[in-house]
């Protein structure tokens, strides 16, 4: 979706990632590189004890992993702008697989030449189920 | 700041974490692990010639580095709810040095046995400029 | 236990960390960091045929994640003074969870502002064996 | 085998390596540093439609891995010189163990103080099945 | 390149990647995960006395990471086949920047619903040097 | 030196390691793995202020590093058996230089079959100083 200047995004445009599965491998990488070592994410025995049973992904880790699967071009993307209003919804677990859909709620030309774009992000996973549900602002070049 | 369970919460409660660098090896290792290969984390010559001169960390580094300075004990904690309205605002380069001040902004009782901590979370860097502010919503486990 | 002045320790006094699982992960990533690719670690056709059937962890990864999960408050810690009598007593293997006990035999006052502590540091797994247990020196600062 | 001066080497002399696993955190390892997010080897919902079900290795890791393996000892070796005519013939699935044949093929005497050993190397796999043959140049110090 | 069909490829047509930094933490890693520990990738000492005076990165990793380069589109590609006549020319240093050129040199139909398509693969660094050339040959699917 | 069955070893045999750099990646990817942020690794600005001025290296990762680099063949060692008074006695800097000196000091007949090997460990950096030295026991081998 992050291809193109400001003027050539349209409310309602949609666009769909490729899928990425999470693994284990990558839930013990994102602890070791972040210091959160929170035991849902890094003990099995104490993730047996509650309520999902077993480990699950760090909810920075799929938002993370998000940001990577949306390919973006450079010269047109100015900056990542911000996040309203997103919630982690379900948990993540190894060797599930997500993919990004994102849809154009709404366009704001700044009058400076760039303009911000508010996406709604959606982070799937291979069940159907929504993970991350988020709204983010995109600040992008005009021609 | 989240060693307690959400009775022992108080709004204006203010908590700061350690710090933390951020070096030329976690933005490799972070452009690595989550795929987020935009040149201006990964390309010299490119950066040069940007607003910045110079690489910069990704914003979901700095936003992830974060979570991990703020200290959780396992069973206080239920969930990390979500985020509202978080804005990156000064880019954060090489041998910069992190670290986050939280202050809780609201509680609201759930009345199932848990309650939403509100918290502004300000990252900041040793030069004293705040890099991304944000609310975050933290589920807490009642006692 | 590492949190308070060299006055406030008494002999003793117990401690015990957190939990840690040791995944395929942390076994293959440690290989690489030390460039100890002995095939017991890293070679399920060799381990096999040995005496323990599978892979097991290095006895300097147990030992190096025991030391990360004994937190250290900084400025209380002046160093890490040595290892005395350390055994490495039961292998450790993928998807076992470790944690520390922590017992001040000794505290020894240098009278230069810092004194000794002597703790028995034993590593544990989750079925209850010991797997390493050694005699550490840390150099601690006095008031 | 390359620890020797180049007037040491015969043609039909061979070598085998020491063995090792090729692991899921191998495949996460290498697709995160490398950039390449193929999904043959980083989407298992995607790699269970193809023709092998599962995910496989990039080529690239195993060539790499292989190098690993193959042991030069510093002053003998000039230059990794280059490659002829290598084939990626079968695939490495998750827990396979790779091990590398060497074969001299042919020595040829710059007459500079250096020669270069062209070698055949083939990794092959415990099934006994080659993965990889290629031909290999070295540039070796004369004594 | 590689997001079309076989048919769609053209004798001579030139393709250009994005560039990457080396950077020391790439060295690193590669020496790790590969377990090639050459000194003069990994001991500056020993380096300071060769011809090159510096560290230089592993010519594996200059190859590995130009594949990473080449974006490839699933289901076009079938395999990647093999590699012909390939040299190390030029080292790269820590902080070089590089990227590939391509070039389309020749397509054979298989008669099986594939093609081999034979490229030229250049990988270049910021003072214009050709570091590796190589040509190598995809197996792309027919439409 | 530990490429023989016990019966070969000899009192005051001496045997040298490689070298390796320990970089900046080197601290940051140990203090990821085992979970140990202590500031003094992990922060520029706190370290400017203690007694180095500058951020260390783990003992810890010192101490893996010296096994990495000890290279041991399969078959003849049975274990890594125990540390005895080991001390830390100089810190490593980023881009110190560290190799492995060993010493054999006494030989210990189980009479079952293995025989254990006490050595002197000392890793010693490019300044010629001793970092850290420590006596091992290694469970070797008969023929």
């Amino acid at each position: 979706m992050f291809d193109k200047y400001f003027e050539d995004f349209k409310i309602g445009h949609k666009w769909k990632s490729k899928g990425r599965t999470i693994t284990e491998t990558d839930i013990v990488n994102f602890s070791a590189l972040t210091g959160d070592y929170y035991p849902l994410h890094t003990n099995i025995e104490y993730a047996k004890k509650t309520y999902f049973k077993q480990r699950i992904a760090h909810g920075m880790l799929i938002l993370s992993y998000s940001t990577g699967l949306i390919k973006m071009e450079p010269d047109v993307i100015v900056a990542n702008y911000g996040i309203e209003k997103l919630r982690f919804i379900k948990p993540v677990f190894i060797n599930d697989t997500i993919h990004v859909n994102l849809e154009v709620l709404d366009l704001n030309d700044k009058g400076n030449g760039t303009g911000v774009v508010t996406i709604k992000q959606t982070t799937v996973k291979q069940t159907g189920e929504d993970c991350i549900v988020g709204i983010l602002k995109i600040l992008v070049s005009k021609k």
